[in-house]
């Protein structure tokens, strides 16, 4: 789509060159900025033109009640909705009384910049007011890394050719006008005006806002505090209302002359503190972002950013794009997980609110998978996170009639927020997911004490689950019926070999700590025929197999169903689910995400190479990728069965996801999974990285179109780098004690700072099979050669 | 339920001898009266105390638009529902200023008797008022049965001892208040007062009322005409507004005197009518009704009745609630049915909104399978009104990409009104149930000309539905996938054996008919291809079979699945769906209603005697009956397989759900498929009548506690009367050319007057079973030696 093609391909930034208006919504969300905790959609300064507005704290959120046709027992009763709380982005500008607004006067030049090691988003623009003045705009903002709650932007203006009068009005505005959310299916009013006044405050140079949610009742405050480096004469004040603060600067520049402002911002919400506790928090926060001073949030940005890189840098030589995407995706992963502590990362991370700013399974599958090899800490928090909302997935269990935790296909706070159970409440694999992130987060940190308690509690009452959903059946096996794996267009399966795959992963997990563990496995009353009883069913775990055609069926009955019609399917009929009801979706063999292919890469110890190479060429044929989760696991598999040029379609189409626009979603935020699943498909893909418990294994090789990856990963203490060239990989670890992993299934010992190289075995190229009738790869703006 | 006992135990009456406050609303629903086009609820004449107001007319109905947490392609966007109209059951009484209300006062004597010969509501009241004086009030209230859009109500009061100032008020009341409906899931408040005002009229002794539904557009109109017999200086006045017109009757009744009043009501209304044409249309109702005058409008009710019994009538000794029972069933199916003429016959028909009014497959699998045989001509314009809608189901099957028509789950209209698709547009059967309903009246009437018309278009695109629903698998069967069968219990199972051999039969209708009028097959561009192609398809049909347990599971893998835990759920968590949510009762053997068992009823020339035996003791102990629809076809097998007495309390709880109140919800309106499952249960249960082809087959055996079974029916225009008694079965033509019928398999030619006496081979009596815990049978008030 060359008309979404908004940025140059360089390696460390994001650059819009020209405003594009057209593509408004795209770059908000590429733009945005946030620390996990605080979220700033990348608006421009002077708040419009605008496709939506959104400042988000994680976990606060407005509620809105569902309404169904016919009520079933177990149906949640309301939803959680992220919304925009207060806007501090604002810094309106008028010169000789005409506001900046990019659609009047003349925009001589526009640039703004997302720079991934400076940590900032920077915008430059002369613009030619209406009567003939030329201004020089620059600003420059940030979400803080270091003070979780705080932001800070740098505004100047310069007057170019002639002296003028200049206002800048920054502000603090709730319930800022919001266009209607594509992403919130029922209308709701009261979701449009979700915040309730509670106290405003404006005195010298700092103002504040608190409000409160409608129906939440949850309290959020905000506060600016303001320096100001202007000609004497400037004048200053600062006032406020219910739903507006404003601090405004008024003076007359002469020519070449500037006046710059740089506003900190503060925010806190809680569910259960009080007005004035909210009100303290809120000034701390901006106090101490201003004591920390603007140059010392930069240092401290690139600090952090530094550190990032050393761990997590991936480069790629052969695709200037990749290699941009790649490390956008890593920009944003951090920035969506960081500070997180303690609340869900949703699959948008902070900048949009589409799908209501629910966390999903993706987070565990897809964004703790790459935190935990390139800043496992997060990983921590994050499960920290489940573990914090286990009650309520307990409850949740009970209130479904099964034992242990059931923990919610879609959530904010806790509570399962999808109001259509054959796509939410069944997609019981998320609690599996759960437990491998534990599994996984365990075996590359070595972290007992966290295994010990919050993994151990975890595994636990998700093993528990697992055996109320399912039964030793006549067979003697273990199966589990009427569940959704991750393929949403099939649902209600029976034996769905991902989900069983997984829960088996997940009640071995369970024994093996449990027994590791043995007091605190007693202090949640797990005894020895608990154990027992896990083990028998994951070793009785039922994996349907189809002998006639020498695949796995994604879930019993699969592979007996009708193939859908691909060649009637018309190409504007895509994304299926938008124009075909489920029930057709359903009992017919097509694929709207990677599913049993997830299962092939997360559980490969399952398969031989023989059933992956024939399951991957028969799901290739069924695998619509109407969804975002899909290209990145397919490329994983793509590589390992040889298809190393389609893998490489494949990464890009993940990669590309939201920088592309190939979705058509991106206004509503990111797609956090497609941006993890970027270096996946390459570190699992093209480096061939699996873990096999405590152990990485490597089975390197390149597409045709690359000549070099080269990344890098913590593991157990150590940080390790990984290269890739023409027919050699090299591995080194670069800090930390020595290390033996596994190239091509051959044992490498590494000490810090010897790079060991070992040859490729070289790959047999198969033509990939082809994907459905007009889903085949290929929507790659510009190849890479032309980049 | 001895607190719900309201009702004598009389062979041709229900009568209510006093008046039980505490189950009004099932006295309302029980007392409704309707002819198919106009219902009445039983509310008593002066409106208050009530439970629930209801004036309804078949396929008048309002919309209520459907909110989905999650929107979906094919959901439909709106229901439609059954609506209050215009009131005009009013009759309110002052007696010296004292408002008649049975609850102020002294209610010295109160009767109401439904008469099920006379077609009539009496009602019987002595009251003394506040101040002691004391008068006796007579009403009798009909729907016509010669008047489609007629109703009358004849009130008359005498003075008993001393004379009193009498105020009468008859009036027509729109947007009569009404309580929170229960019918009706999400809250509506504009469903609480649908209509808008378009005319008011009031002028001598007649009323008139046209309004307007808010949504649906739809106008209806009512008028009141009145003829008093009173003392000379009674005055009279006529007045009205725009929700509300009154005639009142004003003057002194002597001590001993007394003043009648009769009020004629007509309805007309349209979706497509002007305003002045339903105002015409509305005069002229009322008009033909009072021309006829309330001695002939009795006399007709009569004369419809007495024809009604002398085709209808089911005699039992040994059993005297079942007695009234079945002729109390037998009376409300005439009433649901008679009139109905191109409208849909709802499952609760005109006495209440439960199901929002709305029609399901009730209508042609129990309701038309009782009227085919009692009022054949009714059978025909039921299936008419399906014809009518055609178009809209064919509209459907494309929306749901399919060929074809697919009839509605549910609907008033026409319209699919499922907001819950998986127990709703999935349940496919509806339209081979449909297409059943065709087959058995034109081989019941031999009414080629329907075959030709309307039943052959119906045959031929729900074969079509089958064909794009179904696929031939690769063992080279027909298999339908993703559908859900009669049991509510389970859904979206591939190759219900319900389903399957259903549409088997609706295939090989829709050929052999093809076949038989090629002029009107071609007319429909069916060619012998296509004909071919079904024949193929019901040929390989796959019916499922678990060779281990020698039963056939009720689709696909369901005998593999866990059992429900019966033993652990509690009493008071039936019925289920309220208490567990839908994934866990789809996924465990648990069945809410025959299915199965109802498919060995329906298709039991596809079942050995062995494995009905086996199926019926399999699928007994899964059974929990929290659909009404169950019983009587759980006492249809039970009888066939040797357990009559087990039969016989099955048929009685379908019998009494309503005059018992079993389900719990008579309130909302009658359980018609319960009532019509009533004589189905008698007649083939205990009767042992299957009709193959066009062929009578009879296996009789009665119950112990049953000394005699009589019961008549219509066949290819004949009547036939049937007596069961000990040891013998006695068949005659009452009416007709000669007939043969099979007797336990053995030819009997009958000719008419000549009853023709067989004997019955004694049967072996087995030992039933049991019921799922707590769901045994034994729920009936009273046993039988008792009554």
């Amino acid at each position: 789509m060359p008309e979404k093609d908004a940025y140059t391909v360089e390696p460390w930034c994001v650059r819009e060159p020209k405003l594009r208006l057209d593509v408004l919504a795209d770059t908000e969300t590429v733009f945005a900025l946030s620390n996990g905790c605080l979220g700033l959609r990348g608006t421009l300064d002077e708040g419009e033109p605008v496709a939506q507005r959104g400042s988000y704290l994680a976990g606060f959120h407005e509620l809105r009640t569902f309404e169904y046709p016919e009520t079933a027992a177990g149906d949640p009763e309301a939803t959680q909705t992220l919304v925009n709380t207060i806007d501090g982005t604002f810094v309106r500008l008028l010169v000789d009384g005409h506001p900046f607004d990019v659609r009047s006067g003349e925009l001589l030049d526009h640039e703004r910049v997302l720079d991934l090691r400076a940590g900032t988003l920077r915008r430059r623009a002369r613009w030619r007011t209406p009567d003939d003045r030329v201004v020089e705009i620059e600003s420059e903002r940030l979400v803080s890394f270091a003070h979780r709650s705080g932001a800070a932007i740098r505004y100047s203006v310069r007057a170019v050719d002639a002296p003028v009068e200049v206002v800048l009005q920054s502000g603090l505005v709730a319930n800022a006008q919001l266009p209607d959310l594509p992403s919130v299916p029922s209308p709701d009013d009261l979701l449009k005006h979700p915040l309730v006044g509670r106290d405003h405050r404006a005195s010298g140079t700092r103002l504040t806002l608190v409000h409160r949610a409608r129906r939440s009742g949850l309290l959020v405050g905000a506060a600016a505090d303001h320096e100001l480096d202007a000609p004497q004469d400037f004048e200053v004040h600062a006032e406020s209302e219910e739903d507006a603060a404003r601090f405004t600067v008024t003076g007359r520049l002469e020519t070449g002359a500037a006046i710059t402002l740089v506003k900190y911002l503060g925010y806190a919400w809680s569910g259960d503190r009080s007005l004035s506790a909210v009100r303290d928090e809120v000034a701390a926060a901006v106090t101490a972002v201003r004591h920390t001073g603007w140059d010392e949030l930069l240092a401290a940005q690139r600090r952090t950013l530094d550190e990032f890189w050393e761990s997590a840098d991936v480069e790629i030589d052969g695709d200037d794009e990749l290699q941009q995407a790649v490390r956008f995706a890593l920009w944003h992963l951090l920035q969506a997980t960081l500070r997180a502590e303690g609340r869900a990362i949703a699959g948008k991370a902070l900048t949009g609110t589409g799908y209501e700013g629910h966390a999903f399974w993706d987070t565990e599958t897809f964004v703790l998978q790459v935190m935990t090899a390139v800043r496992p800490e997060v990983t921590r928090h994050a499960l920290g996170w489940r573990h914090a909302i286990l009650d309520k997935a307990r409850a949740r269990a009970r209130q479904l009639d099964l034992q242990g935790a059931a923990f919610p296909w879609r959530t904010i706070a806790g509570e399962e927020c999808s109001g259509y159970w054959p796509a939410g409440t069944i997609a019981f694999h998320v609690n599996a997911d759960i437990a491998d992130a534990v599994i996984r987060y365990v075996d590359s940190t070595d972290d007992e004490e966290f295994a010990r308690t919050t993994g151990l509690d975890l595994l636990v009452e998700t093993a528990r689950l697992w055996m109320s959903l399912g039964h030793h059946g006549r067979d003697g096996a273990f199966h589990i019926y009427g569940v959704t794996g991750p393929d949403e267009y099939s649902a209600l399966s029976d034996d769905n070999v991902y989900t069983n795959l997984m829960a088996q992963r997940n009640l071995r997990g369970a024994a093996n700590w449990a027994q590791k563990h043995r007091d605190s496995a007693e202090a949640l009353d797990v005894g020895d025929d608990e154990i027992a009883s896990w083990l028998d069913a994951a070793d009785a775990m039922f994996v349907p197999y189809d002998e006639d055609l020498g695949v796995h069926p994604q879930a019993a009955g699969f592979t007996d169903q009708p193939r859908w019609d691909f060649a009637g399917t018309p190409e504007n009929h895509y994304p299926l689910h938008s124009h075909y009801p489920y029930f057709q979706l359903y009992r017919k063999q097509v694929v709207k995400q990677a599913d049993l292919v997830l299962a092939m890469f997360l559980r490969g110890d399952a398969f031989t190479d023989e059933e992956k190479a024939r399951n991957m060429d028969y799901y290739e044929q069924l695998t619509v990728r109407d969804s975002s989760l899909s290209a990145s696991n397919q490329a994983v598999l793509a590589a390992e069965v040889g298809y190393l040029d389609l893998a490489h379609d494949y990464v890009a189409e993940s990669a590309l996801a939201d920088l592309r626009d190939l979705e058509h979603s991106t206004a509503d935020g990111l797609h956090l999974a497609a941006l993890a699943g970027t270096w996946i498909a390459i570190v699992a893909g093209f480096g061939g990285l699996r873990q096999v418990d405590a152990v990485l294994h490597f089975r390197p090789a390149l597409p045709s179109r690359l000549q070099r990856l080269c990344f890098r990963m913590c593991f157990r203490g150590r940080l390790l780098r990984v290269r890739v060239e023409a027919g050699t990989a090299t591995y080194e670890v670069l800090r930390g004690e020595p290390l033996v992993v596994l190239h091509e299934g051959n044992e490498v010992e590494l000490t810090a700072g010897v790079p060991v190289e070992r040859p490729l075995t070289p790959r047999e190229e198969r033509t990939p099979p082809r994907q459905p009738e007009t889903r085949a790869l290929g929507r790659r703006a510009r190849p890479p050669e032309a980049a």
